[in-house]
């Protein structure tokens, strides 16, 4: 897991997706080019940014590796100009988004652990980098984060990078292992979408 | 002040009741059970990890001891299901906010001395400490900070950190003048809600 | 650029202008003395704070020379009390935050490259710093942030910062040069106010 080719490339696709969603919103708030580009950066990039900081891991990945950097960017301006057409691909766009939140999740609480953060703080820190992009998304783009408000998201997040301190710590976090984990994420998350699953609300 | 067994406790009393803080906001704001642990969390720990990331302190006390998150996590589930009571106890809170106010202040100033930064640096890191937290859990429902906008608040928090700054240029900063100080903080803070003090506003 | 006097000068005129956005706005949302110091502040070192982070410049200038709080703070106050009359000096503004803007961004991604950040993530630091005080601002008033939403600002930034990370590839990046980039960055946002440039909207 320690940045194969396989895992840069599955790397740049969560990329490119959080940064699609990111621009979706920005151009649905009437932004401008770089207004999109902005918030898709974020919202691509955000959540790697805060772990980054967090673990002292000095460039941070966005602007360490070119490569995320420009992904990010094109995913966005191709919302820019493509966005009628990708609201058809709705569906695509959030199968998408739940493999993205898998994936950031398993690599962002493993390199936690790595950098030698203790368990429960590895599961934050794996939470934020799958959830962080959105929630920034949402502040920039004047909402509040949506993650916070519905649908079983970052609770899925949460149980992931739990799933995954337990395997390492069980010496077991292998590629298959990992590579289940988030697609378990993916699943439960999709389940959820279709199901209309939610967290309960306080009563008034 | 360096991690004694009756610091910690206080320490988090200050994460509980912020915690507190941050959750009764997001229940306000209708956010799921995730949203207002979340809230929560950002409320009683963002503005320790803003100084931990600023003064470089790796991993940040928020991640680093799990002791923090889950106290932070407790009280937000509290909140969640007695929040009706809780209306009942907002004097206390009102008390035990200004206390950890007081407390976090205090305890920001110090790391950020003990860290090497200059004193003006310093008293900005400890007043950051102690207001930050309500700042993040403001952006994250959607309102502009209310520490910016009415209350001796912050102010007592700047004037807090400037005398910690001063005590420990003295060379006494012992646990008596620095408990001393946070009572002070505290004690000016609710006498500032009593007798609704507020700092001036622009004329138009 | 490491930090002469006339640097010193002039990074401190940048801080002033900044802040002085920042405190109008803050008096704009009625807030009140503490609350327009803060957005000040928050404006005018937010940017700076943020690179500094990233390349874990500890601590963070914001915080380790005074004399950048101090400066942020007086502007901000001074804006604070004499806002009927700045407001006929609004061209003048303008002009000096154009300044402030190409001197941000060509500091910001000479300190990234000095710090070893590859090209790319340097000239996303530049544009960054100069750019992100203002979205800081614009956040903590309740904004989206307007850089994201009209004109040609930071796209300027990027120009520039890209402009300067040539000139130090090329080993040409002495003073006379990158004052230059900075005039040039000055220069075209004026143009682009002038001329109501700005960048294109999707069409819905």
């Amino acid at each position: 897991m320690t940045g194969g080719y396989s895992l840069l490339v599955a790397d740049l696709i969560g990329v490119a997706v959080f940064a699609a969603s990111g621009a979706g919103a920005a151009v649905a708030k009437r932004l401008d080019l770089f207004g999109v580009g902005f918030v898709g950066f974020v919202a691509a990039l955000g959540g790697g940014l805060l772990r980054d900081l967090v673990i002292d891991a000095v460039p941070p990945l966005a602007f360490g590796d070119w490569r995320y950097a420009v992904t990010a960017v094109c995913a966005s301006v191709a919302v820019f100009y493509l966005h009628p057409q990708l609201n058809r691909l709705r569906r695509t766009v959030l199968l998408l988004d739940a493999a993205g939140l898998g994936l950031f999740t398993v690599t962002g609480t493993l390199k936690a652990l790595e950098a030698g953060v203790p368990a429960v703080g590895a599961c934050l820190i794996g939470m934020l980098t799958g959830i962080g992009g959105g929630v920034a998304r949402d502040l920039l783009t004047g909402e509040i984060p949506v993650v916070l408000q519905r649908d079983i998201y970052a609770v899925v997040a949460l149980g992931g990078a739990a799933a995954v301190t337990l395997l390492s710590r069980l010496e077991l976090a292998g590629p298959l292992p990992l590579a289940l984990s988030a697609a378990a994420m993916t699943g439960v998350r999709l389940l959820a979408l279709y199901r209309r699953w939610s967290a309960p609300v306080a009563v008034p």
